[in-house]
């Protein structure tokens, strides 16, 4: 039933052939994210080439989303609009077999947004996006790789769990990515476009592993790249910007750290 | 009726002569627009001089129009309160006499979203602003001068159609840039930010045309000098607002491609 | 009653000892800002070393401001949500005696808005930051020292006046604070951001004079030395978050402009 898990020197190449498909077909990638992620998440999709649209209200939504070639979940500053449009929008890329992704952004502080992101990945996204203490919130486990694999065979999901490094596994098959740099912890709403840039990638390929794999990988390398350049937090914001729009398969292939 | 047409070559010395005004004035723009839009939009009508206020409360509404000089009204993350605001800034901004812009985002891609636009379009903006597909959705007409020309004729307003090159026309005249650069389409909020500078430019000058035409060009010569210096999209949306800050009339006259 | 007012240049010192204080126990500072400073305020909180969560939605308001260490409450794009919001909020950080400040943005320009306000002073704020029309309109007098001082013993609460001089008084100490640059006025959110900023410090300084007045300084100061690197208000906005990482109390004492 599965894909075979592509050997770790392939991904960057595969990654590199996603982003190309992203240029090309411009996919549509609506978001119903917070609202201090908003403008870095649009920038980073535009600079991987997608198309995004961000409107949270209800009675839009579901033509968005239904115009849109993926959609992208997060939980953060989640206010009465936003959990309205969620499920409305879940329910209709659902309907129209579009992919979408979670991203149930500090489930650890609010048991009210728990609660509701637990409803939401019954509704079985293509990928659930969390940091360590987001996972442990939400399955009750240790972040670990066991735990990982079981909760993605529990809910029929892609689990990327990110972190200094990433772990993505599901459907049989994971790999580890140990690119990125520690300023992406620096700036807000980074790890946000991180998982919409998963959802451009998810927009042109259909195994949702590779997907979130390869576009989890690009964006690790970009901010590698960009790191390189900045003189601080705010310089890095700008310059992940820049360094997706420019990302090719010689920094794939030269930078990628895969176990 | 209508004022000259002023010859090509002096719409630069035109569009510095505004420019100064704004920076000397410091007009009150109030912007009602979309979430992804409100940072860039706000910083780039700082940069040109203006005063920015962006607040989208029903019950404040009114009053932050009637002490302001322009208002922007753009319909991007469309949502019941902005609809509310929208509608009572808009006649309050009618009933002061102060000039108002409309930047109908993305009205191609919602119905509810099309019908209310026509339904403001019908409160007579002194400029509406919008891109060819938004054009086509909201005339039914192909995005061309011909119909530009008809659709200002029948709603009393300038049109300005922003694209590759930038069509500004109504009340008889009409003049083309072929300013700009590619990168101000990979920024998001880019072409609302335009719309809000000129609303800045509005709020000086009373003749909507000539208003309209300098601030189109005055913000695709900026974009220019900003690609220069940028090494990607997100460097260029910095660039943009340090070249806007500096904008002279040397810049002005170098750069302006006319028709 | 009071702690003695630090001579003058005791407080450069101070400062980096309260940001050290900062960056080693990473406390969390809830903002419920609006939503034109809310990227840059997250941004200039995590430089600092700051974990800032953003969400206005009533429902989960108050365990956010339980489980963190500040709260910042501005009335910019006051909504209805964030009215609800900021009264949970506040009685929240009240109940647990967590500190908070309160940035009464654009006061003068809505009387609705300065009536609540008004409330929110008799909630008995940690710190007031506002800017000179501001306290006109919210004290009835003339921005100057004598009134300060007099507002704030009124209020129980230190007022921070900011402007080209920063004034910081309450508790019978007063201290004026010489530096920052003009550019400061001229990004979005910037006046928001510093005030976040003075709520990180609050979060680890329980003497609410000290924390802002060394807040305030290590904001104008980040912001001197953003300046000297900055071609305009856009790389400006870039590089104080940049500069804000790297503070350290060489450039503190170096720096420091106080009367």
């Amino acid at each position: 039933m599965h894909a075979p898990t592509p050997t770790s020197p392939a991904l960057p190449g595969i990654a590199a052939e996603i982003l190309a498909r992203v240029r090309e077909r411009k996919p549509r990638v609506h978001c119903i994210t917070n609202v201090v992620a908003q403008s870095l998440t649009a920038n980073v999709l535009l600079a991987a080439g997608a198309v995004p649209s961000m409107t949270v209200a209800p009675d839009e939504i579901a033509h968005f989303v239904s115009s849109a070639d993926a959609l992208v979940v997060n939980l953060g500053t989640l206010d009465r609009e936003r959990r309205q449009s969620i499920e409305i929008g879940i329910d209709t890329a659902n309907a129209a077999r579009h992919p979408w992704v979670l991203d149930p952004v500090f489930v650890d502080r609010s048991p009210s947004r728990r609660a509701f992101a637990a409803r939401l990945v019954d509704k079985k996204p293509s990928v659930l996006r969390l940091n360590s203490l987001e996972f442990a919130s939400l399955s009750g486990e240790e972040p670990n790789e066991q735990a990982l694999a079981a909760y993605a065979r529990e809910h029929g999901a892609i689990v990327a769990l990110t972190g200094a490094t990433d772990i993505i596994g599901g459907g049989g098959r994971m790999v580890k990515i140990a690119n990125g740099d520690v300023l992406m912890t620096r700036v807000a709403g980074m790890g946000c476009a991180g998982t919409a840039l998963t959802g451009a990638f998810l927009a042109v390929e259909p195994d949702a592993w590779l997907a979130s794999a390869a576009g989890l990988l690009a964006f690790a390398i970009a901010g590698e790249c960009a790191a390189e350049l900045a003189r601080g937090p705010g310089s890095f914001a700008v310059a992940i910007v820049d360094a997706l729009a420019k990302l090719d398969r010689e920094m794939l292939d030269a930078r990628a750290r895969l176990a």
